[in-house]
Order: structure tokens, then sequence, then C-alpha cells
């Protein structure tokens, strides 16, 4: 557990990340009580600076010893790092926030979304896993109607932006755009096809019944964190050509009925959303518009009429904010706020 | 009806739009018996000229009038002018194959896909329907599934190109790109708001319950020419930043189980539709590989475990060929076929 202190010292790994980059600028936005920020990254990148309270900080080569004295440690360098090195920020005292794959579904690990299942934070053995992106924003919006109305069964199709893949993905879509507007050959090395003008249907690798490995992230993270494996879910999940946010075509059945107004009450209700329909008035959430914010927007909420309680939703979020560093964040200062000592004032 | 000739005089109207283009260029490909082209545009581009057969052939200014002597018209120019234009042309003898949805839900118009039900071409009062482009590829596929084992419920996420829209709208993408990568303002007039590296879920204009047109379109046309309404139709229409090609993830659950080895065998046997389907080896079909194709491509095709007898498909084609021109030119070479003189060497 995190001893008490006034400030932390804070590891990020895979500062050089898109996510990890973002992890740093949140930290800093929300005056996380950092005593000192130690970025981490591979051999490749390690080496160059990171700002952080308009300062330089070097980013140091990641090894076992480097988390001596870290208080948190944020992981976001994918799972072969956070398998490796995870256990050793552990037992050296550090709590470990990960945003990999690498430990969700283990049953000893919390699978936490602050808004959704904070209570799960009280029993940890040291490491705290961040849920996927697309299933953040997903159960940010349905968790509160499985509450109101029991959601049976998930039908979701999602449209993600390469800024998921990273840093190297967002270049190879600009670099894409750029050679087809001179005329020029398209590399692909992010992903296996040209991403640019083009949708793939692949995110991950495939098991042998055909599902990406997003997919099943998907299903059972969404079981886990809502804590209901009664819930049925499919998904398709797809790459389109856009620089941020994902969203999310979401179909729903409940057991019993909520009207799309009582949805729209639901979630205005709900922390983190932003409920934002109205379409008569071309107004609905877009990946544009929720790039570089913090909520989860929710749009396009309609009667499903193909079934019985059926409900539409649109669902668009900062896949790099609320899907990944803001969510990690925000884990640290539930775990800050647990250990604080009791505020001198009250 | 039409009457039996070599030739055949064939207007098209909106022919200087994408869709219109593709008709004229349609014809000379499949080598069309047309006797004359007569390209008709609104005031607006008619005076450029079509090439159709080496030719130059002069776009002329639509009027009532403008149909005599011709047998058959290619309409593609938006519901008012056919409105307008289609019941003149059919009072002058000609047979109407519209592209709009000007007609589509006329029970007195045959609303027709040549591989799913020619049969209706055999009755009609000079107007024949194409449909709408998402469910012409939609259709095509789920046809052959509802004869073998009768589809229940279809839930459909599309992933529609620019391309759909038309020329304005593909030189409007370009143009945002264009704008985004020199750090320019970017105007929107095609769409809302901007296409480039988004998302919109809005096809056409909302109704009450806040469903697009597109999304009606889709519901209507498919029971239509399934001819079964029974079947049970929820869809949510996105434009994405492609431009050629519409892609639609299709959630399905039958009456009868169907595995996806059974669903591969039937549709590989189904006319005009190339199943693409090896995941692990990543071969899914993908809007910039289906461009210019006259086949619907379907792969990722997955049991869905979330409901009984459910499946899972991708549905890519190219929204201008099969999903408009080249529909609308099979059926004219159905009417012909119907109509043609006995085979001289039969």
């Amino acid at each position: 557990m995190l001893k008490k202190k006034d400030q932390y010292v804070v590891a990020v790994v895979g500062a050089t990340g898109a996510v990890g980059a973002e992890m740093i600028s949140i930290l800093e936005e929300r005056k996380f009580p950092v005593a000192e920020l130690r970025p981490f990254a591979s051999g490749r990148t390690a080496g160059s600076t990171a700002q952080f309270d308009f300062q330089s900080v070097a980013v140091s080569i990641l090894e076992p010893k480097a988390f001596k004295g870290v208080d948190i440690a944020l992981f976001s360098a994918g799972e072969d790092v956070s398998r490796e090195f995870a256990p050793a920020a552990v037992s050296e005292g550090a709590v470990v926030i990960d945003n990999s794959a690498a430990w969700r579904m283990d049953p000893d690990v919390p699978l936490v979304i602050p808004e959704v299942n904070p209570g799960r934070l009280g029993v940890h053995r040291g490491i705290i896993a961040n849920p996927n992106c697309s299933t953040i924003q997903m159960v940010m919006v349905l968790h509160p109607l499985h509450r109101a109305a029991q959601i049976r069964r998930i039908v979701v199709s999602t449209y993600q932006s390469v800024s998921g893949t990273g840093k190297d993905a967002m270049d190879e879509l600009l670099e894409q755009v750029r050679a087809l507007l001179s005329f020029k050959e398209v590399q692909a090395r992010a992903y296996p096809y040209q991403i640019a003008f083009n949708c793939l249907p692949q995110i991950g690798s495939f098991d042998s019944a055909g599902n990406c490995s997003e997919e099943i992230k998907m299903i059972q993270e969404t079981r886990k964190i809502m804590e209901d494996d009664a819930i049925q879910i499919t998904a398709t999940t797809v790459r389109v050509p856009v620089f941020h946010s994902h969203a999310e075509s979401v179909n729903i059945q409940t057991e019993s009925r909520l009207t799309p107004n009582e949805v729209r009450a639901i979630l205005s209700a709900a922390p983190g959303i932003i409920v934002f329909d109205d379409p008569e008035r071309k107004l609905y959430p877009m990946p544009i518009d929720a790039a570089g914010k913090d909520a989860v927007y929710v749009g396009r909420i309609r009667q499903d009429l193909s079934v019985e309680n059926g409900l539409n939703l649109w669902i668009v979020a900062d896949n790099l904010r609320k899907g990944a560093a803001l969510n990690a964040v925000q884990i640290a200062e539930h775990l800050v706020s647990q250990t604080r000592p009791p505020d001198r004032l009250s």
C-alpha cells in the first residue's frame, strides 16, 4: 500500500510514448503532488528529456533497480515491459498503475475506472490495472445504465484513432497522406496496410475463432469492471484514419425498459460524462471535438425498435486521456486521497 | 415495357456527378448495346462533355421533352430531379432506372438488386428504383443467408466513404486534408463539420426519433427487397474520411444455426460476392481494395457468442459501382435480355 506523504516520487515508464507524454502533462495539469518525476524509456528514446513543471527532466533507461525510492509507477510501455518490470517496481515498494494488458485479467489485480469501481482500489498487491481505452469509454457510459436497468447484451462497433497505436502510427498516417497527395508510394509499418483514407477491421492480433485481441479485451474487461459475467457482449473493432479519439456505435438491450430521455437524465447525472445529443440541431459527439478533452461524450441516444428494450448510443472520448493517461492519473489521485493525512483545516 | 431492339438510346441524368460518370463508364465497360448516349445535367454543369465510346458527347440541360426517343433513362441527380422528370421520361416512352430515394418505397415501383430479386423486373409502370448504396451491399450478402437460415435481427454500423455524397464531397475531403497539412483554416460545405480525420455520425437528415434518413432507408429497403417485414433491423450510419467504398459491421441473428464455415460456403456460391476471410493471414476486405471493383467483399465472418445463432460479418463494396451505377446498369441489362430477340445461333 502507498505510504502517506505530502508529495510522491512518481515514475513514468514509457515516458516518450504517446500515452506516457500525456501522463506527464496530466500530472502537471491536475497538480498531482509530485515530489520528483522520474521518466523512463527504452534504449531507443532514453537520453531525451521530458518537460515537467517548467523543467527539463532527463529520460533514463529502464532497469529493475530504477524504482528505488519510487512511490507510484505509471507504466505505459507495452505488455512485455510491464510483465518484466512491474514486479521489480512493486518489490522496491512502489505501487504500479499499469496501462498495458499484462495484468488486467489477473484475479488479484484490480481493474479500475475511478468513476465506476473506485472501491476496488482498497485491496491490491501493488499492481493496479488501467483498462483498455475502448473499454473505458464504453463502460463509463454503460455502467450507470446497467445499474438502472441491467444490461443483457451489448453489440459494439468501434471507430478507433491511430493515437491508440502510438506516436509511430500518428506519424505514419501523416506520412501516408503526404505521400498520396504528392503521388508517392505509401509505406506501411505501424499497420499491415495503408491506414490513410482506409478502414482496417483489425486491432491487435486474431484468435482462432477470428476475433481480434481488442474485441476480446472489450468483452472480458467490461465484465470484470461491471462485475457481471452475465452481460453478453460482441465487438467489432476497426481502425479509422483519425488522429485522436475513439468513437463507438453501441447497441444495448436492457432487462427493464429505459426511454432515451431517461438515458439522458441518468447519464447527465453521472460523473465524467457529457450528454451531447441534439441531432435536429446537428449536435452529436465527434472525434475532433473530443480530442484533448477529459470527458466521455455520448449522443445519438435512440430507441432501437428491433428488439425489446433496445437502445443505440454513440460514444466518443479522447483515447489518450480518459482512455489511458487521465484514467491512470485519476487512479493515482484516489490512492493518494485514501492515504493522505487528514486535512488540517477540517 | 421496353421494346425489343438491337441497340438502345440511353439517357444519363446527372451525367456530370460521381454516380452519373460511373454509369457512363460502366455502360462502356460492359458493352451495353447503346445506339446513342444522351447525357443530361443541371444548368451548373451542362455544356461540358462526357466521354463515351472514344467520343466526346455534349452534356445537355435537362428539360421534360428531352426524353423523346429515349429507351432507357438512368437517373442519378437527386430526389427532386427524379420526382420532377422521371414521370416525363416515362410518358415519352422511356423506362427509368432511378438511383434516388424518390420512388424506392412506392408500392408500384420495383426496388431491385439483380442478384437478389430480378423477378421483380417483370412488372413495372416505367420506373424501377435502384436501392440505397449501403442497403445494396448488405442485402447482397444477407439475402443468401436469409434464404438458408432466416434472419431475425440485423444490427449494422456503417463506415461510409465521401464518394457517396458526390464529387463536391470528394473535393472537400482533399481540400481539408491539404488545408490541415499547410495549417490553413478548414472549410466545410458538403458536410456540416470537418470530415478530414473525423467521423460524422450523420448521413442524411434526422427524424424526430433521432434516426438519420440513411438509417431508415437501410431498414425499409432491406425489408422491401428481401420481401420480409418480420426482419428486425437497427442501423447507425457514419461518414468516415475515406474516398471510395463503404464498409459495414453487420451483426445478425438467424432462426436456425449457421456456422462461419457454412456462411462462407453459402456466400462463396452466391453471385457477385467474394469471400475474403483469412484473418490469421491478415486477409479481410478494406475500402481501398474494393474501390473500382464490381464485387461485394465479405470477411471477418465470426460466430457471435453473445446471442443464440449470432454472426458477425464485415462487408465492403465500392458504393459508386455495385452500390449505385453498376447495379443500375445491371438492371438495364436484365430489362434488355428480357426483351431481346431470341439469339440467332440457338
